[in-house]
Order: C-alpha cells, then sequence, then structure tokens
C-alpha cells in the first residue's frame, strides 16, 4: 500500500484507516476499463465523488497522467488535507471542490468518468445519486461505483465485544438512513436510477487486514472512534449502546490486534454503468 | 467461463454450478506463485484433495503444462466423470485417485503443491487435514486453501424463501460438524495445524452470480437440490424445514433467477502456507 500516513499534519487514528485506500486496492475494479478509455483519449475527466482526503483519487490521477480529477466533498473541511495529500504524491492534474452528491456543481456531460466509493451506502436515496452522477457523465463515458457490504463483515476471532460493534455500527447507518447491505443493492440502485441493465456490469471485492501493522491501524481507529467523537456520542444518545458497551467494543479491538490469528475481511459490490 | 457444461454425458443440474469452477475463478490467489514456482522447476507435482468433477485440477494441469496434476477425492464414484472432463480439455498431465483428506495416501513430502477448493469447511477437524496438506508437501513448496463463507452470502433481493434457504442450508453444514464461517477462520485453522504465522499469507476472493445465464444455472442446480435428492431427504429427516419450506425455497430461486436486479454473491477465505 502506498504510504500516506507518515508525514507531520497526519490528521490522527481516526482518518487512518480511510488513508491506507488507494485505486489500487479501492478501484481496482475499474483501472483495466480506465487503461482503455485513456488509450483512446489520454485526456480523460474524472470525477471522484465523496473523496474525502483524497488517497483514492490522488492515485487514479496518477493512472491519467494526461488526464484531470476533480476530487469533490460535501465536507469543505477534509479538503485542504486531499491537497496536502496530493503534494507529498507529487500530483498535479487534480483539483478539489466542495459539493452536494445529489446536486452535483456541473453541467450535463461533463467527466468521462464519475466515481465513487463508499457514499451511496450512506443515503437514503442513493438511486438519485446516481442518477446525478450519469447526469454529469459523457455519453460514451462510465459512471463506477464500489460501496461495501457491512453484514459481510468477517471478524475472528468472534470476541464477545466485536460482534457488539458490528451490531452497532450497522444500527447507527442503518438508522441514519444509511444501509448495512449496500454492496449487494447496487445494481438495484442503478436500476432504479434508469441505468439499463445491459450496460450495468456488476463485480464483488473484497478488502481485509491480517498483517500485524494493518490490524494495528484498523484496531486503533476503531478504538478511537468509540473512545471520543461522533460515533461515541451518537450511539450514546441514540441509546444503541452504553459507556460500558463502548468500553467493551474498545478492549475487544485491542486484544483483537495483538492476537495471531485475527483478520477481519468484508465484502464490496462494484458496478461500471456505461453512459 | 470455459464450458464444461454442454457435452453429452452432462452428469445433470446438481453438478453444473460445480462444472463453472476453474483455476481462474476458483484459485487465482494462488496462480502467480505456482507461476514463479514453474519458472524455477517446470516439472511441477500438485494435489488436488476434494477435486470433486475436476475442472478446478484440469485448468490447474493446464498452468502447469510440464508438471502433473493429482486430482484426488474421497468419492470414487464421481471420478470417471472427472477424466471424461479432462479428456474434453485435451488435457492429459493429469491423473485421479481416491482418497481420504485425512489420511492422505502418498508419502511425506511428495507434492510441490497440495491445494484444496472447498472441502476444510466441510469437515469437523479441518486443521488435521491440514496437517496431512502439510505433510505430503515438500519443503519449499506450499499448501493452499480456499474455503467459502456462507454466513457472508448476499443475494438481493431478499426474497423471503432466499432467506429461508440460506438459514437451511447453514443449519444443515454445521449440523453435519462443518462451518458456515470457515472462510473466516483459514487462518486459525492453520495455526492449530501448526503452521508457523509468519508463513502463512492470507487473502479473500469472491464469486458472484449476476448474469442472465448464471443466474439461471445457479438457481436451477438449488432448485434441484431443494426438490430431490440428499440436501432434501436430509433436511426432512433433521426436522429443520417442512415440504412446504423447500417448495417456498424452489419458488424463489426460479422467480430471483428472472429479476432484472438479482445478484448473489459469496466471499471466500484464501491461505498459502509455505512449507
Amino acid at each position: 500500500m502506498e504510504e500516506f500516513v507518515m508525514e507531520p499534519s497526519y490528521p490522527g487514528p481516526q482518518s487512518a484507516h480511510h488513508e491506507l485506500r488507494t485505486a489500487q486496492n479501492s478501484a481496482a475494479f475499474v483501472l483495466p476499463t480506465l487503461q482503455c478509455m485513456e488509450e483512446v483519449n489520454p485526456c480523460l475527466t474524472l470525477l471522484d465523488v465523496g473523496a474525502g482526503s483524497g488517497t483514492i483519487s490522488v492515485t487514479l490521477a496518477k493512472a491519467i497522467p494526461g488526464g484531470k480529477v476533480t476530487a469533490m466533498d460535501l465536507n469543505a473541511e477534509i479538503l485542504p488535507r486531499a491537497a496536502v495529500i496530493a503534494d507529498l504524491a507529487g500530483v498535479q492534474n487534480i483539483e478539489f471542490q466542495q459539493g452536494d452528491v445529489y446536486h452535483l456543481p456541473y453541467p450535463d456531460g461533463s467527466f468521462d468518468i464519475t466515481f465513487c466509493h463508499q457514499v451511496l451506502t450512506h443515503l437514503k436515496a442513493p438511486w438519485n445519486a446516481i442518477a446525478e452522477m450519469m447526469r454529469v457523465t459523457k455519453s460514451g463515458g462510465i459512471v463506477a461505483a464500489r460501496e461495501g457490504d457491512l453484514e459481510t463483515e468477517c471478524v475472528w476471532p468472534e470476541l464477545p465485544g466485536l460482534l457488539k460493534f458490528h451490531q452497532f455500527v450497522a444500527g447507527m447507518m442503518n438508522a441514519a438512513g444509511g444501509s448495512s447491505t449496500g454492496g449487494r443493492q447496487l445494481l438495484s440502485w442503478a436500476l432504479k436510477a434508469d441505468a439499463e441493465r445491459g450496460r450495468v456490469t456488476v463485480s464483488y471485492g473484497t478488502w481485509s487486514y491480517n498483517s500485524p501493522g494493518d490490524k494495528r491501524v484498523w484496531a486503533q481507529a476503531l478504538m478511537d472512534k468509540v473512545r471520543a467523537g461522533r460515533l461515541r456520542e451518537g450511539g450514546l444518545k441514540s441509546g444503541l449502546v452504553t459507556r460500558a458497551d463502548l468500553d467493551e467494543m474498545a478492549r475487544a479491538w485491542e486484544e483483537w490486534a495483538e492476537l495471531e490469528d485475527a483478520s477481519v475481511a468484508m465484502m464490496h459490490g462494484e458496478i461500471v454503468i456505461q453512459k
């Protein structure tokens, strides 16, 4: 994995596992198509919707060196971090913009590729977001989306605190209007957005943390999330968990990271829509 | 996918989905290692444990044309079918043998590669099988295993008959001493078989059926399984299901295969142990 996590302005462990994400580990399903498209047109334009701190956007920009990536996120505060990451990687064919996936600030047919990862599964009306992504995509271009399916998460060993954590996160996600079974629903969302079935390719991918270093990054991020911040506060307010539950979850992740036979994995749904 | 399913002695739909399996779709995680090993030694020996009708064994044999594959199965009745498939594929560097994974009929250090797919997850003591696979593997060779994790199965739409089917199959598997969470446990089983952690590589892979043709093959195989044969009889005898439940499951798969937004996917655990 490319290392974006070692420099001084590192924002802390809550983003650490997000910043392990690259085009190679999180957008591999679309890279061959991207390469074919680039052979025909070396000046591709790509919109990354919900880019966050931009580690995927930056590696996508590297994959289309003659093209241009627009990294967009609803949260304007994350964009300077994405710019730092682009600088660190020496990537210049990228720009950053605040925007809302339901109302993309671009005219029809603006991009050759419109991409998102781990965005739709958090939305109440993901099909509207897909329709909007299709709108800003050029005819002959593609919309590509990859979304986790939280209910496929498998963690081993099954420490009670980890199973409790899974129930908690899935419960919070669904209570907020998202879906803990988003990955498996991607195709149905695309059809609801009026994509033609014959123009949608479906695949599934995985991620996993099982090496000592990866496990520590993953466990630390989740320990920090249950010990402070939005997830903890929201969970306590919702009544889904108690302080004791959250403490148990943090201790379980701490224990898990040190176990030799520990691993965690999850499946993602992936679609490519030919516009 | 390579087509093994069109010839006259086709054994019927209960095996149809098994025979869609090839090294490319079911052993991709080990193919790069195989290629590296073959560059050093073009005369590799490979044991495929629980080879069934041998579609994976045959495509593995194609991947090591100068080597030799031994396709082994507990069920001697399936082996002639595997021989037919090898003939159809024009593969000659393969032999077939009956054998038990707990007591492999080979001396220590017989094979460069010992492989299995969807075998360990059906066993009561999978670690003993892995230890036995390690025994027959040469020093410097590898043991490679890929096992489904049934609890990660995601099917869409979630027709009640399909959810019932999932519960039924997982229940039968666990009642028979297997594990519906085998994929996530592979690493722990390898360590229990005395593999060193530093010599085990863990990965996860997926399969999915979502195209009209693939969906029909999959749905037909499962419809036939609940309408007649061992799964049906075992289920009724166990009391896990009634005839009405089984009818509902068959109708649900029939309906699912025709739905435009239908898909099914599952995650597999994968390990490679360096001997």
